[in-house]
C-alpha cells in the first residue's frame, strides 16, 4: 500500500492481476490511468501532467478503479481461479508421473 | 433460438455458460429469472406467474441479461478461455505420454 496524502492506493501484484483480468470493464480513461500507474510505474504527478488533470483526479480514478475491480473479483473470482489454474498447470509441467499428472488435471477441471 | 412473439431469446448452451460464468453480475431478480429459464427450463408464462409479473417483463429481463452478459464476454472472453482450458485438461486426462502432456500444459498456460 502506498500512502498518498490521506488516501491509500495499493500498488501490489494482486491488483495488477485484477487489472489484467477485468481491465476491459473500465472506461478507456480509467484503464489508461491504471495502466500507467500499475504497469508502467509512473507516479501520480507524472500521470496528472501527461493527462492534464489534477493529481487528486488521478488518485480518485485509481481508487475508483481499484474498488470497482475488487467488487467484480468478489463476485466472479476469475483472477483467483486463474492463479490456481496456473499453479496446477505448472505442477503438471514439473511432473513426470502420468497418474499424478492425471490427478492434477482432474483438480484443474474442478476449478472450472 | 426461441421465437417468442416478435422477440428472440436464445436458449442455448453458450448462454448457459455465460450465465454460469458472469451470473453474479446480474441483479438478484435478473439472475433468478435467467436461472429459471435457462437452467430450470420453466416457460416464460410459468416464470411470469411465479414472479407475479407479466410475460413481457420476463422476456425483457431475459433479453437484457443476455445482452449484458454477451457484452461482458466480448470484453473479457473468460467463458471462451474456460472452455478451451476444459478441453486442454481433458486432453491431458486422455493422454499417457508425459512429453505430450507437458506440451498440453504449456498450451494451457498460454490461455491464462
Amino acid at each position: 500500500m502506498l500512502y498518498t496524502g490521506g488516501a491509500f492506493v495499493s500498488k501490489n501484484l494482486d491488483f495488477v492481476l485484477l487489472l489484467d483480468c477485468y481491465g476491459e470493464l473500465l472506461t478507456q480513461k480509467q484503464k489508461e490511468i491504471a495502466d500507467m500507474y500499475y504497469n508502467e510505474d509512473f507516479s501520480l504527478s507524472e500521470i496528472a501532467e501527461m493527462k492534464q488533470i489534477t493529481r487528486q483526479a488521478v488518485l480518485d480514478s485509481l481508487r475508483h478503479s481499484e474498488h470497482f475491480l475488487m467488487q467484480i473479483e468478489q463476485k466472479l473470482s476469475v483472477s483467483e481461479k486463474m492463479m490456481k489454474m496456473r499453479n496446477c498447470l505448472e505442477q503438471i509441467l514439473q511432473c513426470n508421473e502420468t497418474e499424478q499428472m492425471h490427478q492434477l488435471a482432474k483438480n484443474g477441471l474442478r476449478l472450472l
